[in-house]
């Protein structure tokens, strides 16, 4: 048997979340809360179930909750698209992407992705037999670098995937980035896949800028986003894609024979729970102080804060430690972390397809200030 | 945009249910009950949430669940598998089956599909760049055709796509066709992707003949299944794949990064349900009483009743019918069926490529004895 995909293991999401589970340290590794949901929305889906929504739903979602994104992608960010033909509901936004790269990817189509990014992006184009074409985003301050962007566009480029805000560095594309991209962009007929399931976590008074705001972008984009981060229930595994119609009858096209439709309680409940853009409009303040709380207790550690604009993670720079251990590879670093500090993260190198090495580790802080508590207390030991 | 799937348009399972709420027909078409589960099973997902099971579950499922799905592989089928390296857990049957064509097949590839099949098997073969070869089952029975399937093995051959109880026709091998199966692969090393989304719908005492059941064909399969189906939940989107290990790792490699992980509460009340085999165990009966009360009533009208062995499809040869448009074509006497005596009904010509038309339909009978009454009355004036 020849893999399909011979060089990917098993994700380093799911890897530390079971050395965190057998060695009892305290998981910031893989992005996901460790506290409840609004209970409300709990009982939405109970609510649903017993009202018998429990069978196929539409293929491209439920009707109320398509509209209730439509509603919302308008009053955010002044886009105004139709629910019927422009947005579809997906089985979480992995699923998401991979669906947008099969659509529109053929074999030998070039498909640029900003490293460092999430570990699907690559083995989605190689699946797709598409060639990726990997551009880093500027070393350090991890903000796009539209030199290095311009230089990768070639007439092979098919599409370009984007994530703002971004994992894993928090950092958040300005309005300015966002502008010069629609202005590089404009000559070509390239693709965005535009990956922006943090939408709502954005901290310090900035805005996210998505690409539904620029319609040189949105006319081009598959716009991507998540109610499990959005709403703390990762494991609902409920997204969307927004998508001008010719994208979105593509990407349909692809649905139907993947998931074919998602789950139809929790897709009423959530397009109950919408009504109230409350819970969204809140994330940031809610979100913004956890930061500030694991920020603070950080700072008296010799982990080098890196910024953190957007976003549930922290990065840190572990080369300014006093331990032995900060020289090893950013890997092997995680799992000393785990087992001998009793604190789970995930080393940035995983975000690499060349594993590139920058002694920078990202912590998850969607987690309750005691959970943060304990492991500010743990790193103290660093 | 060149498309992916040019031949491709919407389901039909969409667009038949889509004019069934349009004309108030009595909707027969796309394959779901129009009863509600058990409440225990609505309670247990509600237990689920509100323990707090909301987050991702482990990449490969719950492992209760597995587990409860390891326990039932061996007690029906006598298959002794790992739940934690031979079961995963998929967004629905339907995702379970593309994800294991990517995992495997590479382009250019071969893989047989035995026609009338599915309509997502063809497009998931081209999505990985691969080649279906189709192979017709005998017409008029429905049942496999060795001769025909021989001859079409090639050294190219990557897979074989297989399912009983086969939708749409109800025909159900018997265990000298898996035998003969197991004999015909057993010099090749030909992978087998079992589609058993209906196991637990075999009537007349017959039983299912699971792949699991034979060594040299579980030792080459993917498995698949639903909880959708089985539990009268098809919108809670869970199925699984039962594979050897070396199989499961690769099919993993790719459920990584199409869905990542599976609902999480519904998989926690899945297992705790699946603790009682009886609602799988009594399900033949269920749905035989509900098939006879379907056959008993269309057996005074000219619509001829094709053999009805398992799943909950009944087809029928409407050329026998006094009405002129029995001469139309499958698919656009379905629309009329619908529009005029206002039962929606699935063409078979949507399970061939060529658009094969032989004067057969089927209806769906998973439905309130009431729905079929009314279903019944409807046809009553053909
Ligand atoms: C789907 S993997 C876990 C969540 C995540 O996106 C991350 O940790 O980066
Ligand atoms: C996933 S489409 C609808 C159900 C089905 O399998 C069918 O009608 O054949």
């Amino acid at each position: 048997l020849t893999s399909r995909l011979p060089n990917v293991g098993t994700t380093i999401f799911t890897v530390m979340s079971a050395l965190a589970a057998e060695t009892g340290a305290v998981n910031l590794g893989q992005g996901f809360p460790d506290f409840d949901c609004d209970p409300a929305l709990v009982d939405a889906v109970t609510q649903a179930m017993r009202a018998g929504h429990n069978q196929y739903p539409p293929m491209p979602g439920v009707p109320a909750l398509r509209q209730a994104v439509a509603a919302k992608m308008q009053a955010l960010y002044g886009l105004a698209c139709d629910p019927n033909s422009e947005i579809t509901v997906t089985a979480g936004a992995t699923q998401a992407i991979l669906t947008a790269v099969l659509a529109v990817v053929h074999p030998g189509d070039e498909v640029i992705v900003l490293e460092p990014c999430y570990d699907s992006y690559v083995p989605n184009i190689e699946l797709a037999g598409g060639v990726a074409v990997r551009v880093p985003l500027t070393p350090g301050s991890f903000r796009p670098d539209f030199d290095a962007i311009a230089a990768a566009l070639s007439p092979r480029t098919r599409a370009l995937m984007i994530n703002s805000p971004h994992n894993p560095s928090g950092m958040v594309w300005s309005a300015a980035d966002m502008q010069r991209l629609q202005d590089l962009l404009a000559p070509t007929d390239v693709l965005l896949i535009s990956d922006e399931v943090y939408e709502h976590m954005v901290f310090d008074g900035q805005q996210h800028q998505s690409a539904a705001r620029f319609p040189g972008l949105a006319a081009r984009a598959f716009i991507v986003s998540s109610f499990g981060k959005t709403y703390h229930v990762t494991g609902w595994k409920v997204g969307t894609v927004v998508a001008p119609a010719p994208l979105t009858a593509e990407f349909r096209k692809v649905h139907q024979f993947n998931v074919f439709t998602v789950n139809t309680p929790m897709q009423h409940a959530l397009a109950a729970y919408m009504a109230d853009p409350a819970p969204y409009l809140e994330l940031p303040a809610f979100y913004q102080r956890k930061r500030d709380l694991f920020r603070q207790g950080l700072a008296s550690t010799r982990l080098r804060l890196l910024p953190g604009e957007g976003t549930y993670f922290q990065c840190v720079d572990i080369s300014a430690l006093a331990v032995p251990e900060r020289d090893l590879p950013e890997a092997a670093f995680c799992q000393w972390l785990t087992r001998e500090i009793g604190v789970a993260a995930i080393p940035l190198s995983a975000f690499y397809g060349n594993g590139f090495d920058q002694k920078v580790i990202r912590f998850c802080f969607a987690k309750k200030d005691d959970t943060l508590r304990e492991a500010l207390q743990r790193l103290a030991r660093l």
